[in-house]
């Protein structure tokens, strides 16, 4: 990779013992199993076009803004690329860490601007589906917020008369799963954008994994901007958006949700930070941006289209093979009921290969990112056949 | 780049506008100022070892540590030689997008640990010197934490006489800072340690910057956890460890500390997670190591001989143009001040160069990073001797 300027660092270059050092990187390297072995991971190898922006984009800092100007222009223009998509107006937000960050941003800008509305300001609580992400447990620990959460229906979406249920006078913010991770589904945002609306509470949408597959699918259930009660969205181009790690995106409804995140910055080139860290890397920016510019709108949903198909082809082979899956997949999620769900996942692990198991209902789970392709589904199902019959 | 296994993103080709998107990219890249024209950030261009670890781990995402075991071995032992430079024997800890999570880490386990011990387990305090980062404000916020600024000495360290009687039965934790972020001082941490320990609070200190300078320092001040009461320590490899962004660290002084933080991660292939993101780069850990590895103990501390070398070529410098050090430089950062601090930053803006002023005292602020060569500090004097005729 290039470096912007020449160190002098080379004046020490005998002291350094580069081919010792690089042998052992490469040792551990080849510990790790590779992609083509993993089938329930959300995140996938970087597109090539990734490759090639990060490294351009490598040494950039968006921590400091007005060194790293190009890039932040660049990130203003890819917020409003997935504003667009995401049926947002006036959007506003940030490419971050991921989707813990992007989501505990968008409870705290809630709990911020709900602040002085709730009757005990120091006992705010949220209602979030039973299928939320684990990691909102540490969001309510980190941010002081209780976390209620809610039943789900017989189809796994929550139940929004029991989101209803638990709402009450100190109630900040309620959440909705687009793409829930462990079965794919969507839950009801249109009905819960119209209960915060109606009792005047903000709405946070998680759709990290969903928010790069729903718009490319045939008639895209809105779970978006489109309804008015929607506050923030979390949508992460590290998983669908083949994007390189961090690359996390936060957008919020309009930019009154960044004031209530932001810190007086006294030696930046920057006055003020709404972000959760301060140095930050561009390099997120660059190869989301260069994905989703690269590729276009018809691009992706081409490689969406050929994940969805790859799960339909995976779905069928596990049928016949006596599985039943917990929804018929939506996205490119799927799991199978099974009671050996643990026994399988460790059996495949030992002869590496990564699947992933879930405890209600008992049941084995795939995501099925670009890298799961038609040939690594087959090698994997000749893997599969062998241990099912005595595990 | 290598991806490791070949993805079938060609097929789609025809669809990517690669060239535009790549002139696009290039544009903005082209508007960041160069790294030899900023004298005021901590980061810096990464080391070419630390770019060749980067590329080699651009696809490993540490938050599967199941999926990527080699890259979490790796972790572990830079951990380990982490810990042995802090003089740490039993350190637990994790590689983390910067110092401000490490230090909402820090914090956080604190107020995790004192929850049950402090008078009103709602209304938790943090004591932390008037230098400490801003990033301190934005984790009382988040955390829910009162954070207490206590006053400074006349050279700019803590007074911890102040720190004692800011103390009280709802302090969870005291802050030390090992090289301020405006000055680059240090707070008297041993003190801090004592009263830490007599008190029965937590010790955390802010060594994002200094962790990385002080143990190549002659006669090294005792920041670490060679101070009893010292319970966790903020060291950022990507600042002057010279690793690619995001590579921040958080060390606790044992296992302890990460139980305060955890929660249950169902499906994963680890069963718990003490992280505050969930997705997580291997590329921090892979350009640290390969850094402090590569260049060992004496290749670094040729390195930060040579920062301080020039640091003191500059001081000696805009001294003899009448400029008055706030203190005398303690390591690669110093300040001088002037009343027309923010017009000259703005001016030498103008002209695309960076420093950067701050206000309590009025004065200029250098950071003198590898990538600020003799080279260039001449000719950024050269410039600066135009401008401060007529500002």
């Amino acid at each position: 990779m290039n470096s912007q300027n020449n160190l002098e660092y080379s004046k020490y270059s005998e002291h350094a013992e580069t081919s010792e050092t690089i042998r052992i990187l490469k040792e551990f390297r080849s510990q790790d199993i590779p992609y083509n072995r993993v089938l329930s991971s959300m995140c996938t190898t970087p597109h090539p076009l990734a490759l090639k922006a990060h490294e351009m984009f490598i040494e950039t800092n968006l921590g400091d803004p007005g060194i790293f100007q190009g890039t932040k222009k660049l990130e203003e223009k890819l917020i409003g690329m997935i504003g667009e998509l995401l049926h947002g107006s006036e959007v506003a937000g940030y490419i971050c860490s991921g989707g813990t960050e992007a989501n505990i941003q968008g409870i705290r800008a809630g709990r911020n601007k709900m602040r002085d509305k709730i009757k005990d300001s120091r006992n705010p609580n949220i209602v979030i589906p039973k299928s939320a992400h684990f990691s909102f447990e540490k969001i309510g620990d980190i941010l002081g917020v209780e976390v209620r959460r809610a039943k789900l229906d017989e189809e796994y979406k929550v139940d929004v008369s029991e989101v209803e249920k638990l709402m009450d006078e100190n109630t900040v913010c309620l959440v909705g799963i687009a793409g829930t991770t462990e079965l794919g589904q969507i839950d009801p945002i249109v009905e819960l954008s119209k209960l915060a609306e109606e009792n005047c509470v903000e709405l946070h949408v998680d759709a990290a994994f969903g928010g790069l597959v729903i718009p490319f699918m045939n008639n895209p259930y809105p779970f978006d901007f489109q309804n008015d009660g929607v506050s923030s969205i979390t949508i992460d181009p590290h998983k669908m958006g083949m994007a390189t790690i961090p690359s996390g995106g936060i957008l919020f409804r309009n930019e009154s949700y960044l004031r209530a995140l932001e810190v007086e910055t006294p030696y930046l080139t920057s006055r003020t930070q709404f972000t959760l860290t301060g140095t930050r890397p561009g390099t997120g920016v660059a190869s989301a941006f260069a994905v989703l510019h690269g590729l276009g709108f018809d691009g992706m949903k081409k490689i969406v289209m050929e994940c969805l198909k790859n799960t339909r082809l995976l779905t069928e082979e596990m049928i016949s093979l006596g599985f039943e899956p917990v929804i018929d997949p939506i996205m490119n999620v799927v799991s199978f009921k099974t009671e050996k769900a643990e026994k399988i996942r460790n059996e495949l692990m030992k002869r590496r290969w990564i699947i992933s198991s879930i405890k209600e209902p008992r049941a084995i789970r795939f995501v099925i990112m670009p890298h799961v392709t038609e040939e690594v589904i087959k090698e994997f199902l000749s893997e599969f056949r062998k241990i099912i019959n005595w595990v």
